[in-house]
């Protein structure tokens, strides 16, 4: 194995570990293995190719994401004022084909992004230039970009580059394409799922990357998604942003959010249907949410200078957006994640910053456990050994729960450890 | 001199090399000096000595401040709702004696937070001790604590070691007490000014502690002041809260904030008499806001592995509670503070933190200067030289002015660059 396929089974293995992981649903079955580039990965009526135009790294930076048929789409996108001209264009396009498009063009190493007019223009050429390769309308293409803030996008090398396109799609890896829109992600993430539904069987497969400035409210991260299944703009654009706040929204690296974040799904209609209001309708939720939130925890797992993976669940809270509020201060706070690297049972740190969080409960009721280990008990009794405390802190991943005793709202959010590495990562690298 | 001395001069050199610092007011003389032990520190009426009682660090942990008489109080507290048994028994004790007070002692090493009924007898004890050595009523003792939180005061050191500070009161120095409260920082913060006012010259000393956990909305940090001014409780606790927000409201060091912060004055009213509405008024509120920013620089500066006092000032903004927002948010982002570690001129991740703070503004409005040097014009047009950045970034203190062109509104945070330092110290260290 390679150290890249080594990293990427180490994340799998760290996501399957975690104690609280969902099992998977009945009705879905994983199909990707790690390190295993599957041209079979992605559903009926797509391809998709990774190429390098050495805009930045030594590696594949042109991803595209190609539709037989008009499919129909969904995306969700930053909520940065100061958001990419890619950003804009994507929004535009979705409007003006009433939800059906045919493309996802993505290029790493630039954002596009502080860019200007310019810049606008640039990320037209580069879904015209798409466009033009397979004979579609630039209205039916998505562009996405992401790294660098600021600078123009090299734009003869890209449309050079994108040459090799047409050629590209024949090996239709999933590999490539993950690769393809990485940036200082130290592997690719991909995963594609089968899920029974009452008319068959459908394929979800997605990539996505992440690391640094990764936070709830989309940070720096692309993911795209792809489905044979046959469902309304409507309703994919209903069932992805509800998938994605309990996913990609209920992550955390470092708090930082970006102007270049977006989800998007394609739906070809080749498969089965999925009707608004039925069982299939539910079925194919969860499975979407399953996919994404796999994706999703694979981002942390690749946080800059990450090494742990650690579930901060809140429960016992006034609501769910209170539990939520206390899950990312807690996830959130530099204080915490400093203790996880030091495998230090800092329960005092976790309750400072559900404190100062906004959510409300009473200091007396708070309770929290390492996985199933209690830690604290109500009234500040501290009920552990260190020793057992150890045990855990040590592990890859875990969960951290915290009950506030003041409700039954519950939410849970995903973070990493912080480290030296991530300083060293940041402190060089201009993004 | 001493390493810690150095420390000191280092600081206020940076304080003073701020380019934008603002010049000591016509009407205000600073009296220390850095590492020079001044007996004659505190304002006429007050005595205060710092002993040592062992509790965790080989140093000085206990300080008291006392009045030769009843003085009006003011004080600020922590909003984190897991506060500390020695916040709720300060609040209660102004509350009941009507804003006057004798003596604030207060311990490092312990925070006495997350203890329960038994922390808040602890709390009361500390009181209790002080009044009694010092002939009292224990609600007329303001009781404070930072450090390592979850865990029972030592008491029988404590009241063991109490013992000693009547006699320690005889040496009065603000090094003694200022060293008394210091945790993790590197040396004690200590000013005293002279503040010429219609009826005579007023002092206001203080001694204040940081370092780590250091956010708006007072983090973990500690200052006690004192003068001998004549101000009414509810004035001073208006002048106080007033001089808070834009002071030691407005650092932050990694955005977390703690369960026992506190800021608190006490006036003897031995010197000249500041009528409400008067022009006497405005002069000490300019002098207080004065000390207590200049505190809060020391705070920032020696902030956890921090090498560098950053001003963050945002200006045209639609209001000053938006200033603050977006300038809060640049100063918190763990992104600008690594760049600003690794002393690149990233505007990019500038106007990211902008974009996601949820202040109001248009991205091609925005413009950012470096102290005087332009670096980003409206319409993302980069305008500066990386040689000529590199010059302002490389020195101990400068400012960040973002201009978003939308309103009147401004204001300034001060933070500090994020190191590997700090993950060491945090990863390591139980606070």
């Amino acid at each position: 194995m390679t150290a890249v396929n080594l990293n990427i089974k180490k994340a799998y293995d760290s996501i399957e570990s975690l104690s609280q992981a969902t099992a998977w649903p009945g009705h879905v079955t994983p199909l990707s293995v790690p390190g295993n580039d599957n041209s079979e990965f992605w559903p009926n009526g797509f391809h998709a190719a990774g190429i390098s135009a050495a805009i930045r790294y030594d590696k594949r930076d042109i991803m595209l994401l190609l539709s037989e048929r008009p499919s129909a789409a969904a995306a969700v996108f930053t909520t940065n004022r100061c958001c990419a001209a890619p950003v804009l264009l994507s929004k535009r396009h979705l409007m003006q084909n009433g939800g059906y498009m045919r493309a996802v063009i993505c290029n790493s190493g630039n954002a596009n992004a502080a860019t200007g007019p310019a810049g606008e223009a640039d990320a037209a050429a580069m879904a015209a230039e798409t466009a033009g390769l397979f004979g579609i309308d630039p209205e039916q293409v998505l562009v996405a970009s992401t790294g660098v803030i600021g600078q123009p996008l090299p734009m003869r090398k890209i449309l050079d580059a994108m040459q090799q396109l047409p050629k590209a799609l024949a090996s239709n890896s999933c590999f490539d394409a993950a690769e393809a829109i990485m940036t200082t992600d130290t592997f690719p993430k991909y995963l594609a799922i089968d899920v029974r539904l009452s008319g068959g069987t459908a394929r979800i497969s997605g990539i996505a990357k992440g690391s640094g400035m990764i936070c709830p409210n989309m940070a720096t991260m692309l993911a795209f998604l792809a489905t044979d299944a046959s469902v309304s703009p409507d309703l994919l654009q209903r069932l992805l942003s509800s998938a994605n706040s309990c996913s990609f929204n209920a992550i955390t690296v470092d708090g930082d959010t970006s102007t270049n974040d977006m989800v998007s799904i394609l739906a070809s209609g080749i498969g089965p249907v999925v009707e608004e209001g039925s069982e299939d309708e539910a079925l194919f939720a969860e499975a979407l949410e399953v996919i994404m939130t796999f994706l999703a925890k694979l981002i942390v797992v690749d946080g800059e200078g990450a090494t742990k993976l650690v579930g901060i669940k809140v429960e016992g809270a006034l609501s769910e957006a209170d539990a939520r509020l206390a899950a990312s201060t807690i996830a959130n706070s530099p204080l915490v994640k400093t203790a996880l690297h030091g495998e230090d049972a800092n329960w005092g740190r976790i309750i400072a910053a559900a404190g100062r969080s906004g959510a409300v409960f009473s200091q007396e009721e708070i309770e929290i456990r390492f996985d199933d280990l209690p830690i604290l008990a109500k009234g500040f009794n501290a009920v552990f050994s260190e020793e057992d405390a150890a045990l855990i802190l040590k592990k890859p991943a875990y969960t951290i729960t915290v009950s506030l005793g003041n409700g039954p709202g519950a939410a849970t959010v995903w973070t990493c450890d912080l480290s030296k590495e991530y300083i060293e990562i940041n402190g060089s690298y201009r993004s």
